[in-house]
């Protein structure tokens, strides 16, 4: 399984990771401060969802001025893929799937996929996120929220697809990354990126065209 | 959601409701013997797995005759289905879904799982039983062999399709039963079986034609 050795360079250029390394501006804030605002982050998001949290009220939970928490993280997206430890960025990824040909959109987002939960670290964090969705009702109301605003329905305005096909390609992905990584069907789980895409991509491809 | 009102005669039509009216030659056993056995194999599964339980292995914890086991419920199937309350019998479903047209297996199935997971008791048992899957390993080597012996090993071998492409079909169901009802992502969560059947039967049709 070479393909889950893949770097993944689109998932470390997170808006975070632009903004780390000594950037001119950079305000004074301590690890700690970080620490602190994503705890209050995931506490907030818990509570609120994602849609009625606002970097305003998780400054307010973290004791820090609003503008630290945008200097950190830039927007509210930033601050959820930081809290929630996300191995990606829509303001990375979304442009990356849309760009390029049309017709080839489907395996541009299976590809993605398949090569982001390939990678056992980043696999970790996206099935944690499914597994709070699973559980409770606050985790699924914030995952609903953070999916459907940040995700489906930012993809679905820039291609002009209704969200019932954004959301049963979703339902073909998170169903795909369930079967392989959670009930580790078998050859499912052990199959090649290329033999999936072939099998994926034309479904993602035919639902992406309304 | 008329469709969610629709009456189930396959699904209660299971082995075990089969058996159960006076049938002749039925042997002793109070209605507590049958409750003892259930939660017998329920341990038994939980802690084997769906391959490796036996009827007499259940038996054996229940402290009864397997000869009992096999009366009130047949097969291990039939104890399984019986113990986690599944809304579907293997057994009567697997027939209906493979008999037919062939080019119209993707819209059977998908019509089934439809209607199964639009009747909220039916859909409960469901989600219980993919909840323990997605929570402890135990639960999940039990969800997993369940399905691969009982129900896609099956089918695959009926209609000759690889496991690869049963367990892709599977898991867009599995996506859409999640999506739908358990992150209740709208619209999809109250689209109509119809609409559903569009977009999802020809996806599922295409696996299943090797």
């Amino acid at each position: 399984m070479t393909e889950h050795n893949q770097t993944l360079p689109h998932v470390a250029d997170t808006a975070e990771a632009r903004r780390r390394p000594g950037r001119p501006g950079r305000r004074p804030g301590s690890a700690d401060t970080r620490g602190e605002i994503l705890a209050a982050a995931r506490k907030v998001f818990a509570e609120k969802g994602f849609d009625k949290a606002t970097i305003r009220g998780i400054a307010r939970a973290a004791g820090v001025d609003p503008a630290l928490v945008h200097h950190y993280f830039e927007t509210k997206d930033g601050v959820f893929v930081a809290a929630m430890r996300l191995p990606f960025d829509p303001a990375v990824v979304i442009p990356m799937i849309v760009n390029g040909p049309r017709e080839e959109v489907g395996e541009r987002l299976v590809r993605f996929i398949l090569t982001m939960t390939g990678d056992p670290n980043a696999r970790e964090h996206v099935l944690g996120l499914l597994r709070t969705a699973m559980v409770n009702e606050q985790g699924v109301a914030m995952v609903r929220e953070f999916f459907s605003s940040a995700v489906l329905g930012r993809v679905g305005a820039e291609l002009g697809v209704p969200q019932i096909r954004m959301q049963t390609a979703f339902s073909q992905m998170l169903g795909m990354v369930m079967a392989r990584h959670i009930m580790r069907l078998e050859p499912l789980a052990s199959a090649g990126t290329e033999e999936l895409v072939e099998l994926l991509a034309p479904t993602v491809q035919r639902y992406l065209t309304a």
